[in-house]
């Protein structure tokens, strides 16, 4: 539930940025709010709470052969952030120009003619970018450490046969996550909002999300790819050579932990990070552009903030609620169904979350006019329900127990990889019916709600009401991390065990456990428990990724509030009469957006495709499977792997990323309108004023494109993870054709759940945010008529970037 | 190029529904321009041209085996296809009540209040249904029975080591029904122009394309799904028993034969049919609603019945031209590309249809002011170029000699099935993207066309020059249907030639030859001309699939044309003022148009998917591999695995027909604006009439996500059927891991390029009529009240059968 919600986010942001030179001043009251002061108490104690658990997962011992290898894990995951780290660097170096040219340069009071910004102003944005791109880069950081102390810890824990410790170890890890990073998130802000002078604050915040978009972009993008070349490389010689998953002769064995790591934690955490950051800030701006009273606008701001600190405790208390819940239930069970103890987390948060939401909104806005607490309270809560309702609807079609896994499962007897195939495809269908359906469902609540007396403290009521939702869906933040970051803890833990090699000396090594831990160590029941336990981290992987998509669609409809400000402000023409379905223009940018999501997800398609094929080379010429050759994994020849995957995350990431921007770029100033639109008369201005309808409608085709698609591969993805899972553990039919046909399914689905899917979220995130600020300079008069050469330029760019990003990207190229 | 024109049509059909009782009089003195009685003259000599070539095919002789082979098919076609008519029957007498009840009870004259059609009028509508039925139906028959005597001519032609002969007897018999079709359907469409009474034609012409469209989507989904269950259920086969192509001892060959027929003809045939005739009553409306003068709409008219006319003539003369130069060029070749003629044919036929263009603009409305002929020749133009630059993007993903066909047999060799499918998937994804420009340059030069002077005759011109694109991409409407009718005959002919058992007795069958036919038969080289041929098919197939689905959405966007006037004149409100991006109900169509997508690819493929699996458990089951066994087809286990497929293709089809027909109505009556509009001032207006933009907004939702997912599966499923193509004829790699990884991709292509891709057309069109028919209803003001309930009552139903759709249609179910 972390990254994706940056959608939203981003779609928020771009009021922030249109109207920043003017309109988005924080009255300066806000300073005076002591509550707000408290936040840092709680969050900084939100920050305790999770180094707590980090020490607390910390010094759980665990057999030294699986410590080793959690270090090998772990050393060559920070070779791999480095290596990213330098990158965003590079791409810091021209975003970042761009944007100090922005406000450095084109940021001129319209009155005066002065620069808004001085030398000063513009550094001080620049560093809150800086600690945008800091901040997503070190919660990956945080993540990637306490994953890797977490799995060998879960994976030593497997053999004691007490199934509750295998819960609690990445549940722990991931709360531990998911609070540092909404507590640093906030810490941020509030530093900014409450410190930072009311007249700069508002580009503060857009150069902090900006940094944070830019760096959790390129950790997603890339990480999304690397992981799933490895694999795929480690996962098809299961079929190829017919030996177990995971086998530490497998060179790809160690690329697929380093994989999980980069793609799975880094990936999802420093998105998350973004996604919330950058929603705040929108709502922030939000409020400001909404509603035109001073103390209203305090009111409101004071409200959102509790309401996010709030949210900290909540998920805390949940936390601890469902912990005893579960200690009361399952401390001494030998069989634990997994999934359980999970849902109830999310349902309890989210109940929670609703009291507290009502109870906060009646105490801090509770007396504003119409019992306005009420409509918005429903609003959000209709959010916060959509963040526990969603998974389950993920679970129809991903969990093991589904009717649709089960339809993939019976679909491949018959006919092998190919209906294993069709039948994935259509779960993945179906799903994106379904959530489509559900998203329909929570917005029309919150559009009925918002009729009932929101239209008059602020215009465009129900637009407001779809951002609410957004944030509403956000309620559960540190919770909906923690179940995301489970699922590489699993992962990993399942590798480390075999890569460990606990199991060649049984004899000696029961003697070792029982003498220095104190039990007799289970090696049957422990590896049933480490896969029953990754099936469980698989579906709740997959039950987050709808719902953060979902919060970028559900907020890209708010995006339009910022438009409405472009044209209002800038032209002087009433939004609805160009922005409507009977503009040709508006066609124009729904038939782009849905060809950009195609090619988007072709793209990094290929990537994974070449980079798996030349890892696959790689590995079935250098594995060694003599019988007498060492059992152990070669480290020379893993590093050549991870190089492998390295290579093409960069590539297929420059040329993505690139495209992107440049598409971007193009769409925003082609929609430059004709001429000196503010001079003429009404009927000449609609025509003039016609072509900016096409980045307004590229931007929602982007956004409900890219929600099916993403919501349709992730479920696919996740359907045919679980159906190889079933197969093996329920049916323990590895190495069977049935099996070999799962795995298949499962290959394909690789890309689709954790590579195209994942990455649609700062793809759009991306288009929107660098887009619309270069619409505001398309739209600035001065540069208008340049515009569309400047557009034509970078259409060639992004068009030639996309021919690269197949033909240069080649297999055999 | 056939079917899925129609859903252009479909999107300009409903002008004329929502306007017909009022609007839609065809002025009187269209009866006396005599020009347009030649038309019978020469749609009937096209008629001639058609039977005469028919004849053709028909007296080429053919070896007996061959000949006794292509009878079991075609007799079994004629079960499944009067089985098929049945089911139309039925579905008849549902909406044929639907219609009579609207026009018998519901149009009603304003301001008379008395009932404008009499029993006689409802009865002459329903009577050009019926007409339409009928044509989709016997159009159909024609296809099979052309189809079925030209396979088992070219299956014996191909022992003679001629290959020009390969190419011009599917080619012959393609034009044959290409020119029938034509000529069928102008004459049906002249006759209700000349001779019904002007105000009676327009709802005969609305009876007319509901029947075409209800005989050709039943037809087209059904056929789809059977012939995809068939052509999976064989080719399984191949992996499993390692039995070649076609070995008669597959008791899937004869039903995949009977699906060749089923699916790649009769649908198509059916679908190109109702195509044609919907955009012709579509383009009548479009000159009636957008012109206000009956001087100028006549010769409107006149003008596009003239060059629907002439379209006969360029495509045969064409025809003609190319078969020279191919005559000339191949006529004693041993090697020839099949791929060449039939690409200059295309681009003649596109270059002649052009020049024919500005011709005979030139002529018929050359005196209409501003020269207006030169804007509107090249907006037509434009959709021309289309029709043959199209298929051109097409060849980059799916001709055998493709930089992207090959990736997926380079991605094959290191990763078999799962690269396999993953290298497909982005060859239709990048498919997706380009042409998705390709059709936005084609709009855009249509709408910069469109400011020359075009506004000055009509209202929301580059609307009209948007329907005009699909029109012109239809210009070309016989060749377009030949070359996609090429497929089934190469793919036929290659079945019948094994299941002929012809090479069981070489020596005996060379003597025969000899002396019967006087030509030495080539084993060898045969089975080549025929595989290589196929593969031109495969290509030419693909080819006419994104041509159909580009003209629905190009001419989606006309559709807005029609709500323009439903909104104008039924609630008296300027429909930019609802019809926007700022509107709520806008969001929510968007949002439910793409699930509705989504479920109906999921929904077509698990038809496949359920019936696939039944038949190959069946042929599993039955096969008979005994070495001595008789080598022959069995016609009993043939039949029931024909049983099988129809089974799947009945239920897929009829869950699939009721939840598209229940969501029309669903959001047309959910869109019913709220409480008396008309009697509200201008504030309250908009506000009650919002919900209208809900369906208009769904409407151009499902052609944009239509338009991508159909080009994206169609070209994906053509990239995976040459890929094997080229294991098979180029590398001679039959048999071997490679191939069996590409008989994989292939069988998923199987469902993504001939059941949901192509099924998409029928889909929108029927959205887009019967809903539409359902909008007028919810707005008149007698129902409008009741319309919501009726709405929720739709939807629960449309939910309902997509439950069904999957959990009922399970294999185990």
């Amino acid at each position: 539930m972390k990254k994706l919600i940056a959608i939203l986010v981003v779609f928020m942001l771009p009021s922030v940025m249109l109207a920043s030179e003017a309109d988005l001043v924080i009255p300066n009251a806000i300073k005076e709010q002591r509550i707000l002061y408290w936040g840092f108490l709680i969050t900084i104690a939100g920050l305790l709470f999770g180094f707590y658990q980090f020490l607390q997962v910390k010094k759980i011992r665990a057999h030294q052969s699986m410590l080793n290898v959690a270090q090998v894990i772990f050393e060559t995951s920070k070779t791999y952030l480095i290596q990213q780290g330098k990158f965003i660097l590079i791409l810091f170096a021209f975003i970042g120009t761009a944007v100090a040219f922005y406000f450095g340069f084109l940021s001129v009071n319209p009155e005066t003619g002065e620069h808004i910004f001085g030398v000063g102003g513009v550094l001080l944005i620049l560093a809150w970018m800086v600690l945008g791109i800091l901040g997503s880069y070190s919660v990956a950081w945080f993540g990637i450490r306490m994953n890797t102390l977490a799995n060998s810890r879960m994976a030593f824990a497997s053999l004691e046969r007490k199934p509750i410790k295998l819960l609690n170890i990445p549940l722990n890890a991931g709360m531990s996550i998911g609070v540092v990073l909404i507590s640093l998130e906030l810490i941020m802000m509030l530093v900014i909002l409450m410190f930072v002078p009311g007249e700069f604050a508002g580009a503060c915040f857009i150069g902090f999300a900006i940094g944070e978009s830019l760096g959790a972009s390129a950790l997603r993008i890339a990480g999304g790819i690397f992981t799933k070349i490895a694999d795929i490389g480690s996962d098809l010689m299961k079929v190829i050579f017919k030996i177990g998953e995971d086998d530490p002769r497998n060179p790809g064995t160690i690329a697929d932990c380093v994989g999980d790591n980069a793609g799975d934690s880094v990936g999802p955490t420093a998105d998350g990070f973004e996604t919330y950051g950058v929603t705040g800030v929108a709502l922030i701006s939000f409020i400001l552009l909404a509603i035109t009273e001073p103390a209203l606008q305090t009111q409101l701001l004071v409200w959102i903030f509790v309401m996010r600190i709030l949210m900290i405790i909540t998920s805390i208390v949940s936390f601890w609620v469902n912990g005893a819940i579960t200690k009361a239930k399952f401390s001494n069970v030998d069989e634990l169904d997994f999934e359980i103890p999970l849902t109830s987390l999310v349902w309890i948060t989210s109940i929670l979350s609703i009291a507290v939401t009502f109870v906060a909104s009646y105490f801090l806005i509770g007396d504003i006019g119409n019992n306005l607490w009420i409509p918005l309270s429903i609003i959000i809560s209709s959010g916060t329900l959509g963040a526990a309702l969603i998974p389950e609807f993920t679970k129809i079609f991903t969990s093991p127990k589904s009717t649709h896994v089960l339809e993939v499962v019976e679909a491949s007897k018959e006919g092998g990889a190919s209906l294993n195939i069709l039948s994935g495809l259509v779960a993945g269908n179906f799903s994106a019916f379904w959530q489509g359906m559900v998203f329909f469902f929570l917005m029309f609540i919150a559009y009925y709600a918002s009729n009932y007396g929101l239209g008059e403290i602020m215009i465009y009521p129900s637009i407001f009401a779809f951002g609410l939702v957004a944030f509403g869906m956000l309620g559960m933040g540190p919770v909906t991390i923690a179940v995301d970051s489970y699922g590489p803890v699993t992962d990993n833990a399942q590798s480390i065990y075999e890569l460990s090699l606990i199991e060649e000396n049984k004899a000696e090594v029961t003697t070792e456990i029982e003498k220095e831990f104190g039990f007799t160590p289970d090696f049957e029941k422990s590896k049933y428990y480490l896969e029953a336990n990754d099936g469980a981290g698989n579906t709740f992987k997959a039950t987050a990724k709808p719902v953060l998509i979902g919060t970028a669609v559900v907020g890209a409809t708010t995006m339009i509030f910022a438009l409405i400000l472009v044209i209002e402000h800038s032209l002087g023409i009433k939004p609805e009469e160009i922005l409507n379905l009977l503009n040709p223009f508006t066609i124009f940018g729904f038939l782009l957006g849905g060809a950009v999501i195609y090619w988007f997800s072709g793209a990094s398609i290929q990537a994974v495709t070449t980079g798996a094929s030349r890892a696959v080379a790689y590995i079935k010429e250098h594995i060694n499977l003599d019988t007498d050759a060492p059992k152990k994994a070669d480290v020379e020849k893993s590093r050549e792997v991870v190089k492998i995957c390295t290579k093409y995350a960069q590539r297929g990431m420059l040329n993505i990323f690139i495209a992107i921007f440049s598409f971007a770029l193009a769409f925003a100033f082609l929609s430059a309108p004709n001429g000196n639109v503010e001079g003429m008369i009404d009927a000449d201005k609609l025509v003039a004023a016609a072509p900016v309808s096409l980045f307004v409608s590229y931007l929602i085709s982007i956004a409900f494109f890219g929600l099916y698609q993403a919501i349709f591969m992730a479920n696919a993805g996740g359907a045919w993870d679980n159906a190889k899972k079933v197969i093996e553990v329920d049916m323990q039919e590895k190495g069977s054709d049935l099996h070999a046909a799962s795995v298949v399914g499962d290959t394909v689905g690789d890309p689709f759940k954790d590579t195209s899917s994942v990455a649609l979220n700062p793809i759009i995130k991306f288009t929107t945010l660098f887009g619309l600020l270069a619409m505001e300079i398309a739209i600035s008069p001065s540069f208008r008529a340049l515009a569309p050469y400047f557009g034509i330029g970078f259409l060639i760019i992004a068009l030639y970037f996309v021919y690269k990003s197949f033909y240069k990207m080649r297999i055999n190229s």
